[in-house]
């Protein structure tokens, strides 16, 4: 079943758990966002995982380098999921990974600005999910991560995020995606409850 | 005159503070590490501007999307500059630049896994400071930045980082490097003080 990961880009961590509390009955994971993690400190991660101890929590680390000391990090504050950047050297990669396993969590390895031609070698470090991701900035250029949905050929789990609404959510659980990441779509939405649910309803109608 | 700047990659603030101390009277620059800013928030970088007046705080956001969120949450937490990765989409820098330079505040630019084939368009951005690095994790497979150092044409001014000692020091310092940022070699000494005051002297010695 497709799992839905909502995204948590907020730099304030009441306002992060405040939407977390509306939208937790339609999501699967919740994920701490790069500026979040930046903003609070990994003290948001323990608290996501205490107010939401059925959740999966994703801390998005965007590791660039120390992979092993970042990804032991996120697992000590209580992630159960980290994130490492495909942009980064596969020793920093390989690094998250064995940190992770050793702790019983399990790493995203995120493919934002990484060239198609470097995916393969990722996949083959193993990793447990691969996200294909066009990042904030480049979505307003008009980058759809839909347009590569089906250039994610790899044996790792498959994650999509991206500017991800309910119609592209759809799409991606046809496309036998794993894991939907959503923030804007329900983060800003006037009614984030209502947002969450709907998007959960077209991953659901995806599968039958 | 070359710079000192020195890197607090810890991931406890006031054993980051510890050290910064002893080696303030040397180096004119102060970082917060990214593991230190992902483990205790943007508030240790308020907390090192306010122990260290006199010094310029360089924040380690590696900054990989929303170039200008980050760059604004790093001055506003009291940061005279900021980072980004080379790595990111190029309207991640740019939107970097753009933020930080609006609060007067400078951005480095990171290098860090970039290949050499693009430093030049990251140039063409104009950022403050171009940084050539080899990460913690390459370093352990032999990787020196000191190989890189006359590859660096840029207009940007010119930093280097990773594994840099006294020896490396004095040559980067040679080679018109305007900051040399010193982790480990400070940061891991038996007397952080003096080992401080070694590459220091080592920097004002090759500008003799």
């Amino acid at each position: 079943m497709t799992k839905l990961q909502l995204a948590l880009d907020f730099t304030d961590l009441d306002e992060a758990i405040s939407i977390a509390e509306e939208a937790s009955p339609y999501v699967d994971w919740i994920e701490a966002g790069t500026p979040l993690i930046k903003a609070e400190g990994l003290y948001c991660i323990g608290e996501l995982k205490r107010l939401f101890p059925d959740k999966t929590i994703v801390a998005d680390m965007k590791t660039m380098d120390t992979g092993g000391l970042e990804a032991t990090l996120a697992a000590e504050a209580g992630a159960d999921i980290t994130t490492v950047l495909g942009a980064a050297d596969l020793s920093t990669i390989k690094g998250a990974i064995k940190e992770a396993h050793k702790r019983e969590t399990d790493v995203i390895v995120d493919l934002l600005n990484v060239p198609k031609s470097k995916w393969a070698e990722i996949d083959s470090l193993d990793p447990d999910y691969i996200c294909i991701h066009v990042g904030i900035d480049q979505q307003k250029s008009g980058m759809d991560p839909i347009k590569l949905i089906n250039d994610l050929n790899v044996k790792s789990k498959k994650i999509i995020a991206g500017g991800i609404n309910t119609i592209s959510a759809e799409a991606a659980a046809k496309a036998g995606f794993d894991v939907i990441i959503v923030g804007s779509a329900i983060t800003k939405a006037k009614d984030p409850q209502s947002a969450a649910k709907a998007i959960k309803e077209a991953i659901l109608r995806a599968e039958q």
